[in-house]
């Protein structure tokens, strides 16, 4: 037979990718949105009006214009900031991304190196863990509770670390509409958590990738906005949440230096043009209404699924409204493992994401999974959380009754 | 003073990036394109009537299809490799990639481990030099002449290496319009170097990026193409040199296992959608028209410059008109040196690829340089050439005529 290619790759890769199959019924994993909620014709309107009169600059790099990104577009990112996360920042401060996951990376390339400690939420997104896993350093949980954050064990572990001649490379922190927990820190716990910051020399990663997506609460200042140019915090966002996840168009915000040095390692030739021509259209004039008609429907899908939780789980669940964005989590008693149930979830049509993926601690995560509720209807929402009662009625001791 | 962020990096990364400025009159570099050549006008018309039709599949990261990239658009690879490079795949062979460049870092991560040895022509695309010393691995160039890479070269350096018990780990090749020294590989060659490869067991890494611009002579089959299923190439190509390089849309093709590996490396959550819609739509009616009027644009830009570089330089130059693409290569007699001759050229407004930025072997590279004629109008370019002649008879002992 021929060659195996696969025989000269390197014997430390992730394994491959299973072939690619459709969703299944009660899909609540993946961080989608909902088709109906796209602002599909406001945006297929921008695009034509931008590549109509910007077109002749797709034939250079970066539009001819600067790598950081559109500039349009890094003008209306600063303006939504300043005005939603109360972070003021110049255009140099901005770098434009192909999604948020490359502000992590960038940030990783820069800082990480195997053998380092990292501080993270005990709960976080599971793309920065499987990101630490690869980067080969050790990250270590700061307890949450249901305001995010507990500084107070955050200063322990510093100071332990500290007295352990051990320095976190950084704290990585979804304050706003934590992933998964989905609570926001307030106001005081931030400035608490820059003053830890600076007493320790810690650096801040801010991911607020879910923040413009806040609904039960006032969104605070974002931690960057209020470190008063002490240059203690890298900031990301994205337009994947609000606008829609199959575009891959993000930023990061830290100072210029900072900014510069990120960018060398950004060597992907710019982030795709007409992504940013038809946001950098769009969004001045609409993205305001649209958010919030958005967190509208987001809202009405998350209620649902509270509820039924509540109904079909009653007792044998605890679950938090979230303060926003497209996800619940959940807890279960102690000895419920979920990553076992995920099999015979997966016979009932529902999939979810079991909470030691989501964790950094299995023990912590073995009781809880997240459940994403953006991309549903209110119907499939209900059913879906009754199959997933099912399946814990067949499959564990919970004392959960029969639906309907 | 606050906090220096910078202080927590690295020490190993590469130099932060300069401030963005505007480039100089006679920008040889840079890879771009023609405004007058950008088809914005049908990329516009087939945005909107993608996302007017497909718009709320961007609520599903991949449009709520596969990760390998939005079907249609595989489709049109699939028919356009068949046609153009003889390339005949399935659409599980092909992998949407954010620009040829993601092609390049994919394969590397897979394949690479520092201190490797790998192949490459002994004059390639600097950004694959500069991702090959980020890498850590000892490139060997092999020898070009006017077909191309000499079969015979590479043979006596895989026979020594093997002497040596050392196993390159591929061969990156740009075989067709080769970067940057514009040659095709002709059919014979490319059949030969598979036997070499087989022999070997070399992988070959065949970018084929400029290989849609061949416009000086017939373009041969793909060497993947004549692979009879050995699986010994994994290929790529782009939209970026045909369409427009603020697009970020490439392509590799690859047997399904090597393509499932790539694609677990792959952790960006999918190319840009917006871009892959707009492609998918426009190119299947459009693509072959606009690629034969933009080639006959081209070819009359590459014709004035290399007349232009043998008005201005005389017998002091040795320029070879390419087979297609966007680029001459330029060689001086032997004591020139083109790196120390860029401040000379920036002053007089001009700016050139230094051969040394493009070479293995900086002596190679020395007396060499790539100047990009793409993106110019034919008076920019032959102004350009005259004000590089005067930097060289300012500069250098050649005996360059006065200009007029």
């Amino acid at each position: 037979m021929g060659f195996d290619m696969t025989t000269a790759f390197r014997s430390d890769l992730p394994a491959p990718s299973g072939a690619w199959a459709a969703p299944p019924r009660f899909s609540f994993v993946g961080g989608h949105n909902d088709g109906d909620s796209i602002p599909f014709t406001g945006l297929a309107e921008a695009a034509v009006t931008a590549i109509r009169r910007d077109g002749r600059r797709l034939a250079t790099y970066n539009l001819g214009g600067s790598p950081l990104g559109h500039q349009p577009l890094r003008d209306f990112i600063a303006g939504s900031l300043s005005t939603r996360a109360g972070l003021n920042c110049d255009l140099d401060e901005i770098l434009v991304v192909s999604g948020s996951l490359q502000a992590l990376d960038l940030v990783n390339a820069a800082m990480l190196t195997p053998g380092d400690v990292v501080l993270i939420e005990e709960a976080t997104y599971g793309g920065m863990l499987s990101r630490l896993e690869a980067a080969g350093v050790e990250p270590i949980g700061i307890a949450l509770d249901d305001h995010g954050l507990r500084i107070d064990h955050l200063d322990s572990v510093l100071d332990d670390l500290a007295a352990r001649s051990i320095k976190p490379r950084y704290l990585y922190t979804i304050p706003t509409v934590q992933n998964p927990t989905g609570t926001v820190l307030p106001r005081e716990r931030r400035q608490q958590l820059l003053d830890l910051a600076r007493r320790y020399e810690l650096p801040i990663f801010e991911d607020d990738c879910y923040a413009d997506l806040t609904w039960g609460c006032d969104r605070p200042p974002s931690i960057r906005s209020l470190d008063d140019a002490s240059g203690q915090v890298i900031y990301c966002g994205s337009f994947s949440k609000t606008i829609g996840p199959a575009l891959r168009v993000g930023y990061l915000v830290a100072d210029p230096p900072v900014i510069r040095q990120l960018l060398a390692l950004k060597t992907d030739a710019g982030t795709g043009a007409i992504e940013q021509l038809a946001l950098a259209e769009y969004a001045p004039s609409h993205f305001d209404a649209h958010v919030d008609a958005l967190m509208a429907a987001l809202q009405a899908k998350c209620d649902a699924m509270i509820d039924a939780l509540r109904t079909e789980f009653g007792s044998s669940v605890d679950v938090r409204a979230p303060e926003g964005g497209i996800y619940v989590w959940v807890t279960f008693p102690e000895g419920i493992d979920t990553t076992s149930l995920v099999p015979a979830a997966a016979a009932a049509g529902v999939e979810y994401n079991p909470g030691a993926a989501w964790s950094v601690d299995d023990d912590y995560g073995a009781r809880r999974l997240r459940l994403c509720f953006g991309h549903l209807d209110l119907d499939t929402i209900r059913a879906g959380v009754a199959a997933l009662a099912e399946v814990f009625r067949a499959e564990t001791d919970l004392p959960i009754g029969t639906s309907q």
